[in-house]
């Protein structure tokens, strides 16, 4: 090592003691000839003392140094309480310049305000910023945490491709041309699913990866075009068993990281209860404020608004006294969400109600409203009325606004639970039915004969973890049935065909005596985002990309040359038969 | 769970005790009513005795079953000693098929001699056969264990990108078009070298990972187009610390799974006498037979064919009496590897030495030459003369032939050395220089100034840990100093344009302050098939594809369909402007 000590390490106990630190020139101070300098390391930082200016005159910001001298207590009065090292300082006898720095886009210490582009683009500065380092230190941890649970539950780390077959069906799949086989190409992974199942069939009963998953999706906030996630599978079990499992993981991850027990077993919220509570299947349960269902309410209502397959409500505290504009932006808001508006009305002081909407109502509606809804005066209540899950969807967007806006999300808190009983199928909006989750979802053991039945009503043996109104893991018991699965197929409308060439694969290995199996995986870039307090996941991505796939410090993705193009074979016509000409090599002669 | 055991955990303690267990039918023998069946799951197996044979007239191999049932002791004289479970059986009350399977394509028990094609097609039924899983659990084991180690010694655990920037010089790039930049492409990674070096200009001074990695390389035997690597960088450090660290590492994993202990510190060799005594920068020390140097001794030789720059020979203990075919043959296989024969000396049981060679030796190039070499009465000396390089090459390889034919390997053996001390570059063949690691690698302290100067003989402070004649771990200590890069790159006659469409970003970085910085990778698989005995790094990837890139399990790669094309933009003019257009998004607004 080029140094003896880490800078943040050093206390009074190593007064007298020569060392030798290397590290980065956080901040300088010239005092009249001396001159103070903090060093940077990983550890910390610590006061380097230079006597004589000469030594120390073309030490810049962020020039990368070796310093040698010796530590001493500081003088009386100049200890610094809030610095592990505040005690301390080292007198500098030599310093090697082992690097300089040109003038910073940023400044490393401090430095708020900085544009994300920025940030980006120099991230390897960026991460100098301790809050950053920080926020990798907490995911390196957790990952190394998350190694320690299934290590001790006796999990097996198995690596699957990331290189898999591609599938004309599969929408968002990031393709790669194969240069060995001209005109044929692989597919990214959106997760490893299907192998996690095949491994199941294996009989290897314990799987986990950390896995990387890609996915070319659409513009989204907070998208990466590759992720990570905690991919867990597990044979021979039932709901419960996943559930205590990632208890477990997530219980060990946020004691050891932040200090945090787990109140396990965590509670357990259907489907159906959280839609129609909090209008949402990933309720953010820091702050009250639930749905009011007032279908049956206003079922006689001459209000045509109201005549509704459904009628709800949410009450804001204390928005009865909002401005027009600020009830005028409610409006655009909900617009800007695809609904026509948000109805309202505002309950005075004197417990009367207001707002164009009351004209519209009875007297009898109008006298129990409040009651109804809990509203209290000075509050505002905000109706929605149509369709059901579009109804309480806005809904439950304007809950986590309201949240928002009356700062009623107490930041401190964890809010943990298990969102169970989805339904098995959604309408497609054609006629036809699709999965919640995904194809090999197992139905519930009361639905496992009935589902195809009442397709609607049916529930999946499926699990979401949800903390602070995000999900960050879900899975379910998976079908190991053929018959089940035909099923499943027949009410999906899958035909045979389709089913061969998008999963061939995995229902020929389930002719071979699959195990019962079920598993769970966790979004791992969110999961490390709530550890680290962080607004976005970006900010617990080493490099990450923008929404749109760009990456501002190598400019990926670009423009490849013809012959690249060429080598790649990406205009190559595929040849015909490909399987006979191409079996294992021999293993190597040497 | 679905049962209340595992099988293989069941000893006589257990007793009287009912059970139920859940696994795969993997042997049935029927005694007149009585049927006895392995039940296998992943933890070993269990009899289970079926007293009717109506319960279990159902079962075939590899069905997959639930059995409840009562343990008890064998009946005396039935205890199978070699079985941890020998001791008991399970009387079977109930039995439930959970899954039945087809007929299968090759016995799970026993079965050897199936092809690989079969059983990477198959390969979920190929992993049921014990000495496969015990190959995924061993490497499971040591990814455990290298995340212990690198655990305990505070390395932070990045995930550095899989979709990275494309460069047009990066021949063996995998490329990924990217629907939303029409036209773009992305890279998968050979390696992830620039991103750690930026996590060292980072200052994060300790990055460790599991890193997947991509090569779209020509066909070889035991080649895989995605491949693992221990990957490892940290700064302020020397040679010795990385040493130190890769044997702390190594040394973890072969004493917890296979209880041997590495003999720390281990043997270094430098790559010129490696390549002198064994013809091979990874040579294997578990047998001896080196190579001679003869350049001197046939200095004033009149036999053209050895007045040449070099002459080396190694010797074939009990060679002399091959037979013609057998001489024949490896002339055969000198050809195979593209020299134009190998020449040899016959010594017989007289002393005399005969073959063809000899005619053209002069007296007292014959009478010493047994002596120089150190062949004996019965040995065979072959030659190479010519270029040095390819003539130690070709007497190298030799010597791998030799050990094994002569079964000179004693297979129980580890050798474990660093190899040190390589050249920085070596020539192009058009008169230039290409650099033997990357361009990255720092020459040693004492060639810092003068590397420029003498290309041919600078040393790099480069080093490979090489195991039985693999290597399987090469890392260096970079160059973090721009003055020296730039010397580096004019070495290598890399122009500034050149160097920044190939590694702008990196450079850009190095001019804020980097530390002095090094690293080692691990090839994973290598490692892991060493540890798992195996023969093929096939062995010990769940999902392998054979030499060409092909898998076929899934079937992968695949034509895509036109819509396909389209979708992922792979026809499409890329945008001009990017970077304008593309800023980060601001976070989510929920």
């Amino acid at each position: 090592m080029i140094r003896t000590h880490e800078a943040g390490t050093l206390r009074k106990e190593h007064a007298g003691q020569k060392v030798t630190l290397a590290g980065w020139v956080a901040r300088r101070r010239d005092h009249g000839g001396v001159v103070f300098i903090d060093l940077r390391d990983a550890s910390g930082s610590a006061q380097v003392v230079f006597r004589e200016e000469d030594h120390a005159h073309d030490l810049r910001a962020e020039y990368c140094v070796k310093v040698t001298g010796e530590v001493r207590h500081r003088p009386a009065g100049n200890d610094n309480p809030d610095l592990p090292t505040g005690e301390i300082e080292v007198v500098a006898s030599e310093v090697e310049v082992l690097s300089e720095s040109a003038p910073l886009p940023f400044p490393i210490e401090g430095g708020s305000g900085v544009s994300e582009e920025a940030r980006l683009k120099y991230r390897y500065l960026d991460i100098r910023r301790q809050h950053i380092a920080d926020a990798l230190r907490i995911r390196s941890q957790a990952t190394y945490l998350a190694n320690e649970v299934m290590r001790e539950r006796g999990f097996v780390y198995v690596e699957t491709p990331s290189l898999t077959r591609s599938t004309p069906e599969g929408a968002r799949d990031f393709l790669v041309p194969v240069r060995l086989q001209p005109g044929s190409w692989y597919a990214l992974p959106q997760s490893p699913q299907l192998f996690k199942q095949l491994l199941m069939v294996s009989g290897l009963e314990r799987y986990y990866q950390l896995a990387r998953c890609f996915r070319d999706e659409d513009l989204r906030a907070d998208r990466q075009p590759e992720f990570t996630q905690i991919d867990i599978e597990m044979s021979f079990v039932d709901q419960d068993d996943v559930i205590e499992l990632g208890e477990a993981l997530i219980g060990r991850i946020w004691k050891e990281t932040l200090g945090y027990e787990l109140p396990t077993p965590l509670p357990r919220m259907t489907y159906a209860e959280a839609m129609a509570r909090y209008g949402s299947d990933k309720p953010d349960l820091r702050f009250g404020v639930e749905l009011t269902d007032l279908t049956d309410y206003f079922s006689g209502t001459s209000f045509r608004v109201f005549q509704a397959p459904y009628v709800g409500a949410v009450v804001m505290p204390g928005g009865g006294s909002q401005t027009r504009k600020e009830l005028d932006a409610w409006q655009e808001w909900a617009k800007s969400r695809g609904a026509r508006g948000l109805a309202y009305v505002l309950v005075q002081e004197d417990g009367t109600l207001g707002g164009p909407v009351a004209k519209n109502l009875s007297e009898t509606e109008l006298a129990g409203l409040a009651g109804k809804t809990g509203a209290k005066p000075g509050d505002a209540i905000f109706f929605a009325a149509g369709a059901r899950a579009a109804s309480r969807d806005l809904l439950g967007a304007a809950r986590l606004e309201i949240g928002r806006r009356c700062d009623l999300i107490d930041e401190s808190q964890w809010s943990f639970l298990w969102i169970v009983d989805a339904p098995m199928f959604e309408e497609d909006g054609e006629g036809g039915w699709t999965p919640v989750h995904h194809p090999f979802t197992s139905p519930k053991p009361e639905w496992a004969d009935t589902f195809q039945d009442k397709p609607g009503e049916a529930l999946a043996y499926a699990y979401d973890m949800v903390c602070n109104g995000m999900e960050i893991g879900g899975g379910s018991i998976r079908i190991h049935r053929a018959e089940m699965q035909q099923r499943v197929f027949d009410v999906l409308g899958i035909s045979k065909g389709e089913a061969e060439s998008k999963f061939g694969w995995l229902l020929e290995a389930f002719k071979y005596g699959p195990p019962p199996h079920g598993g769970i995986a966790y979004g791992w870039d969110r999961v490390c985002m709530l550890l680290a307090g962080g607004e976005s996941i970006r900010d617990v991505i080493a490099f990450p990309k923008t929404a749109s796939g760009y990456d501002p410090l190598s400019g990926a993705p670009t423009p490849i040359s013809p012959e690249q193009r060429k080598e790649a074979g990406v205009d190559a016509t595929p040849k015909a038969d490909k399987g006979e000409s191409d079996k294992p090599e021999p293993a190597p002669a040497q």
